[in-house]
């Protein structure tokens, strides 16, 4: 990993330095092998990094801080009330579906890693509970103490925390989200139990939601996808959404939409059915995918500014807006999204990367920034890619954007070509100007990171007519002559005489 | 497709369209079928649009000016010396590996086509031997006897012919260039003949050079490339060609570089073998693998500008520079290199069409502009991909870049996600501003078109910092939650600091 500046040794003892000793469950390196920078104990450490919440976002900043300041510039502890640091979330739908093994496999660095590579006191199961500003300090609840930790500099990266309806508020067994590990392995045990769930019934038809109907079809299970909108995977407009529905019925999954539940039923202390104002859906198995919120409850506590979007308001260095010496990324913070120029709210591990980074870089004194983001997504269903970037049609509307849309078919080899399949690529763009607003992908094999392409046009600012000059790919295994995007730029240009 | 305008008929009978009379040739709608617009010789004919060369450019030049202006307004006839309009030249390597069943799937649209749906007269087998451009005629060949036919516009088009170095021109039979469907026609009845052809020898380690390769190692044949640069496909860089060659090896194809051919032996009228300076090689099929040349000599006779790099010399409306109403586009012209400002040769298929778009608005009076290339380009070899954008090495130095490059691995999926594989791609970017002067991916499946994202990025001048902020796709199946592209983004952008 990064070069880190080399550590004396016998250095005077820093008072703060006290409070880092290991607690109990930290993971001391093997026996035998000392940590890299001699044991954090001896160290002239001039400053101490507290980072709430070891995940993607404050791990990064972590990492990134201690790659350009040495131990003796910095001390860093990350408190994670979960049992795991670094991991994927996303994978979670893979793991439940067996294309991922095992959960370590999901796990990106382990805490050991973290002491022995960086040098880095990750403490898990040790949940922050308050953070006081004016006496730079946090609470830490472990094993049911509490006890203080003080900080110079702050890394706030608590991520989510998953919508749970009222409804489903209920000590009833067999009620799940898929938000951490700790969900997953939850899930894995309810489906190991015998008898074995047979009937599922799966709340919200976003990415979350599509992606764990797939994954307990192929347990076996009979799956029921209940979504609120008109189509399952409303980050896509309607008529793409459309598509996705039919890919998830030929899987064999029940997709109900403009269905919402306000109930669930419960025998023997356990989950046994859902209920619409219309329909009750028998389940031994209820999985939300409802989305998420910003974790914020102890940062609004503090003092911290929430913006309209609910998540934590930055810089585009990742400084919590009028505090100092605090940071914030990840899933608890809101982006500006650079098609509206405004700020939204889009919780993405590929953002919390990012912005970690640029957190770990500026609090080490450099200089980064987080431009924003444009919305790009990708997920499948079965075979099925589904992708986005920007705007689609009620988000431009909403942003009070004059557009027209164009809809291509095309197909992802040349037509002559085996494996060749059909793609079809929408562009939102606006009226007048051309400049492209939002595009959709829904298509089989080699269709959703086709999506980068118009991402990073969209990114730059390009118009319908600059983009059907690109200079894209072409080979007969990999695209037809006109590449479905120029098809669709073509569309939309034609569109505009 | 598009809008005709609706034909007024018992129009006066124009002069000019006597010419237009179709020709033995000439395909007529099937019978009792009229012509869409009620036969061309009863129109009023104020322009006649002559194009020279009826593949990619030109007949998409003739098909979007026939959208543009009804035949009211313009008559339109293509000639063509080949057998066949509009096919997929680049799709003859997986025809003749068996990928692509016929001939017939290359092309695109057939003579009859054109003419019952555009009603433009594509004249096959008409080869076009002088251009007056003071009498606004062209000198036509067909069966041995020359006419003049009269234009007021003219779509010069006539692409590229084969480099064949004076060792391969011989009247020895077994040795073929792949350029044309008659091409791959004579290389399937080559294959065909009975004693099997056994050895092939391709000569030329480059798109078509490895395509064929691959190919005829498909049909069963022992293969040998010989390369004169130091890796095969010397369009990417050298570190990146090695892993090609690799690729090319475990197919079984024996690839020799460094490899100069000065000779061939003949054995009963027939290739016998390959020779180099020092080695002899055995073949009784030899593939010519080297290249085209712009296929100018008509247009120069004409007075038509050629620039140094051979093609035609036309601006951003695909005019031929200095000449009233004639135009051109394909692989017989040289296009603005976007990177090196500097004009650049680059025959390829989707240039040819969106130029031949651009040259058939602006023959119908409207307005289009080609705004140039940036070297895109994807293949792959067996289930290796490789693609690049941009400058390589040796180009940016050429261009005086003063240049630095990383190169990072990565993968094509989340690392625990199944069916993920390495993919290597290397940024070369300007020192200093770390602007992006080119990339090129090496990877196994899901590799190649990733490099569309780098070339819009390349396109809009973004620098490798810029970069690393892109927001792309990320979903476990289709990317590590850094993209490959960001990881070398980051290398990038950290090797700057």
């Amino acid at each position: 990993m990064g070069a880190v500046a080399p550590v004396s040794q016998n250095q005077p003892f820093d008072n703060r330095a006290g409070a880092l000793s290991p607690p109990d469950c930290a993971v001391r390196p093997p026996g035998g092998q000392r940590p890299r920078f001699n044991g954090w104990e001896t160290w002239q450490v001039t400053d101490r990094l507290v980072v709430v919440g070891a995940d993607a976002a404050g791990m990064t900043a972590a990492s990134q801080a201690r790659r350009r300041l040495g131990p003796d510039k910095l001390s860093i502890v990350a408190f994670d009330r979960g049992g795991h640091s670094s991991y994927s979330a996303c994978g979670i739908p893979y793991w439940i579906a067996g294309d991922v093994a095992s959960r370590d496999d999901l796990v990106v660095r382990t805490p050991e890693v973290f002491r022995a590579d960086y040098d880095i006191d990750v403490r898990l199961h040790h949940e922050v509970t308050g953070i006081d500003l004016s006496r730079r300090e946090v609470t830490v609840r472990y094993r049911g103490q509490e006890t203080v930790e003080p900080f110079d500099k702050l890394m706030y990266a608590a991520g989510a925390t998953p919508v749970v309806p009222q409804w489903a508020r209920t000590a009833a067994l067999g009620v799940f989200g898929v938000q951490t590990l700790d969900d997953g392995d939850a899930v894995h045990e309810w489906l190991d139990r015998r008898p074995a769930p047979q009937r599922a019934v799966v709340v919200g038809g976003g990415y979350v939601g599509v992606e764990m109907a797939e994954a307990l079809v192929r347990r076996g299970l009979e799956v029921t996808v209940l979504e609120k909108a008109k189509e399952p995977m409303s980050t896509v407009d309607p008529d793409m959404g459309a598509l996705v529905r039919e890919a998830m019925a030929g899987l064999g999954i029940e997709v109900r939409t403009g269905a919402e539940v306000i109930g669930l039923g419960e025998e023997d202390g356990r989950v046994s059915s859902v209920f619409t104002s219309s329909e009750s859906f028998r389940a031994d198995l209820l999985i939300l995918g409802l989305g998420v919120r910003p974790n914020t409850s102890i940062a609004q506590a503090a003092g911290f500014e929430l913006g309209d979007s609910g998540g934590i308001v930055v810089d585009s260095a990742m400084r919590v807006a009028g505090l100092d010496g605090v940071w914030a990324a990840g899933d608890c913070v809101e982006s500006l999204h650079r098609v509206t120029g405004k700020k939204a709210y889009i919780p993405l591990g590929t953002h919390a990367n990012k912005q970690g980074r640029v957190a770990g870089i500026t609090i080490a004194g450099g200089d980064a920034s987080f431009p924003g983001v444009i919305g790009t997504a990708v997920t499948k269903v079965c075979d099925l890619e589904v992708a986005r970037t920007g705007l689609r049609e009620a988000e431009a509307a909403a942003a009070n954007f004059d557009f027209f849309t164009v809809t291509a078919e095309s197909t992802s080899r040349a037509g002559y070509f085996p494996g060749s399949a059909t793609l079809t690529v929408k562009l939102i763009a606006e009226r007048g100007s051309g400049k492209l607003l939002g595009a959709q992908i829904v298509g089989k094999s080699e269709s959703a990171k086709r999506i980068d392409a118009l991402a990073v046009a969209l990114w730059n600012g390009m118009t319908v007519d600059d983009m059907l000059s690109l200079d894209l790919g072409y080979a007969p295994p990999f695209a037809p002559v006109w590449d479905p995007i120029l098809v669709a730029a073509r569309k939309a240009a034609e569109q505009m005489l």
